[in-house]
């Protein structure tokens, strides 16, 4: 079978949309999940003509006909059923927050008063009409719109709910996720491997990364045997919704993977990539709707793959996705071989607001300890072996690099 | 009391260190903390001469000499003992991830062989020598810091606690948070305000924020009462390492807090920033360490110095305040007043690798239905009152604003 472009692996991908429902989550639990309702208004926004300082609240007519001191007939504080005046001599000394009276227009803030014996002198010459008045309605109107469905919920989005008194709200559910790791060099984290093995971690990361975007998933292990890794793969495609694999899809005696895969019913749309890393890269699909992301075995590998193609799939299927994002690369950058390169860089944004991209040196496809200093990808053209410092280019940022 | 510059305010704050400690966590929950110590290799990185392709094993030297074909001596899987050779005439058919025999030092990928009755024969002429080998110590050798401490715990850090079987990790304390709500105008979010209420909403949106901090908020509400307002204060200097209030800081009646506050022993170290929005901002601290972020009740003002005071500190206070960063605004600008003018921006990074800044029209520090288009604010030059398209200054992006 002939590799496939990096663009054609996407679009394989992204014509894989999934609906997996939606549920209730009180509005607290909800950050980071993606609405799937708008939120309305209950009422105007502001509520009412809410005072933004503290001072008193006058008629506008009586300062523009030249008085200044003016009696304090009540005071108000936030919360508090409006004082109305009986004389347009009087004011309200009135709190930030509250409810401007009906019978006043104009707010004077104290530090353009003297307050003494029950009276309020303004000694400012620049009081304007409606003046430290947030209006009625001036934000968002009764039943308007407030935040839109397909919209990462963000502490703004909490702020918004709790304003609009939204317990509950209606967000999309996110894919079940198990992460199957494979091989019989692999042992568990808290085991010492003998001098040929190493230890699982891909698994790890993969469950790490997910957790970003508020998948929890199940990591499960399978051995280098046929039998056992047939028997996983169709107890999986039973109970989850997206199978990821690490390992095993190369071309070696060992690789059971793709076969089994094969036998249980799921249809290959696409084994090798032309890419590095990531190059063994096999995806497919279950008539049952499972899609199968078999990224593989070296870490560098399964990390860029994990954020090229299946965050890039998670985020349009919830209609999240992000515009692209572009950095200019820092240095001169050489790769000859005719496959797509994703460059592992280190990004910063310069005083001039120019996100510059710093290659991070590394050993090939399989040295993750640079994994640690690396904030993106950058996608380097196909059609090219050169690349020049200064140059811009296309840019995979991780979900929490340190710095983004 | 003078106001002080939003720059004497930072200084002022960043000037209060604090050490909470560090604990124990396994580190697969470990993920946005903040490391305490170095971790280390526990042995080379990779442990053994790693093959990176499926193919053969040979001594290059047969080759060099002229051998091209190769009997298959035996079969190495990844995680195996390696299987030496007797014969430079013999090959292993080996897998990726496997440990080169000490034998051999170069490997052929299949795709430059022939396989057939036990035979491999090389078709290419371009094998050098040790290809398709990831070096013993390459990456790093035993002993050596794999991760430095205070770094934040990426999905990449997690790979490398995995790999070199580092199950738990020491990490920083986080403080403990109380956040306060105040106010008799505030109401619970599932209760109908009366026409002159609003409902509690700042609180929600501290806390989602600090979440993703890792800071997992306490919520107390006080109401417009003195005494409470001090007994509230007095029990929370007790139990917390950051009080954070929301409103009651401004010049009225019925703001008990900084009188509470000073009743209670805690020192102001200011009152006042010369700032829009949250010129309000209180800021002291207990002799017993507890520090106490006083915001504006406005939902603009407490999300922005939130953002612009408290994130910088715990940030600094972690050893992981990110680099400045600054972005070109997009549009001209005008702000007259003498207060330092953070303006809601929408970010974007263009094909030329040049984040812009939007302003997201408002109407003034009340109005937080802006604040969910809201990616990051802009801190205008206090000396300027016009900001010229395409001129670059420095922005304060949020945690999880959907873009970034």
């Amino acid at each position: 079978m002939v590799m496939v472009t990096v663009k054609q692996a996407e679009e394989i991908i992204l014509a894989q949309r999934r609906d997996y429902g939606t549920e209730q989550l009180h509005f607290e639990n909800a950050i980071g999940r993606v609405l799937a309702e708008n939120i309305t208004a209950d009422r105007d926004l502001p509520p009412y003509n809410r005072v933004t300082m503290d001072g008193i609240a006058i008629q506008f007519k009586a300062y523009q006909e030249g008085r200044r001191v003016f009696r304090i007939a009540g005071t108000q504080a936030a919360g508090e059923k409006p004082v109305e005046l009986n004389d347009a001599a009087d004011c309200v000394e009135i709190m930030t927050g509250a409810a401007l009276p009906a019978t006043t227009d104009t707010v004077v803030r104290y530090e353009d008063l003297i307050l003494a014996d029950g009276f309020a002198t303004i000694t400012t010459e620049t009081v304007t009409k409606n003046q430290s008045i947030h209006f009625k309605g001036k934000d968002k109107h009764l039943h308007d719109v407030v935040v839109e469905a397909n919209q990462l919920i963000t502490p703004a989005v909490i702020q918004m709910a709790a304003a609009v008194g939204k317990n509950f709200l209606q967000v999309k559910k996110l894919p079940k996720v198990v992460v199957i790791s494979s091989g019989d060099e692999l042992v568990e984290v808290n085991e010492t491997p003998t001098p040929y093995q190493v230890r699982k971690s891909n698994n790890y990361t993969i469950k790490a990364s997910l957790q970003q975007y508020g998948i929890d998933a199940v990591m499960l292990h399978i051995p280098d045997d046929a039998t056992i890794t047939a028997q996983v793969i169709a107890d999986s495609l039973l109970q989850y919704d997206v199978i990821i694999l690490s390992g095993g899809v190369s071309e070696g005696k060992f690789d059971y993977i793709p076969k089994a895969l094969s036998a249980c019913g799921v249809d290959k749309l696409f084994h090798k990539v032309q890419q590095r890393p990531g190059k063994p890269f096999w995806f497919g699909t279950h008539s049952k709707g499972v899609l199968v992301f078999a990224f593989p075995g070296n870490p560098v590998s399964t990390f860029m793959c994990l954020h090229r193609y299946f965050v890039l799939w998670l985020q349009h299927n919830l209609l999240i996705a992000k515009p692209a994002m572009y950095a200019r690369l820092d240095t001169e950058f050489t790769f000859k071989p005719a496959l797509q390169y994703f460059l592992q860089v280190h990004l910063r944004l310069d005083e001039q607001g120019i996100l510059l991209a710093t290659p991070v040196e590394g050993n090939g496809s399989g040295d993750f300890a640079n994994l640690i200093s690396t904030d993106a990808f950058m996608e380097l053209p196909l059609e090219q072996d050169k690349f020049t410092k200064g140059t811009t280019y296309r840019i995979w940022p991780f979900a929490l690099a340190g710095k983004w």
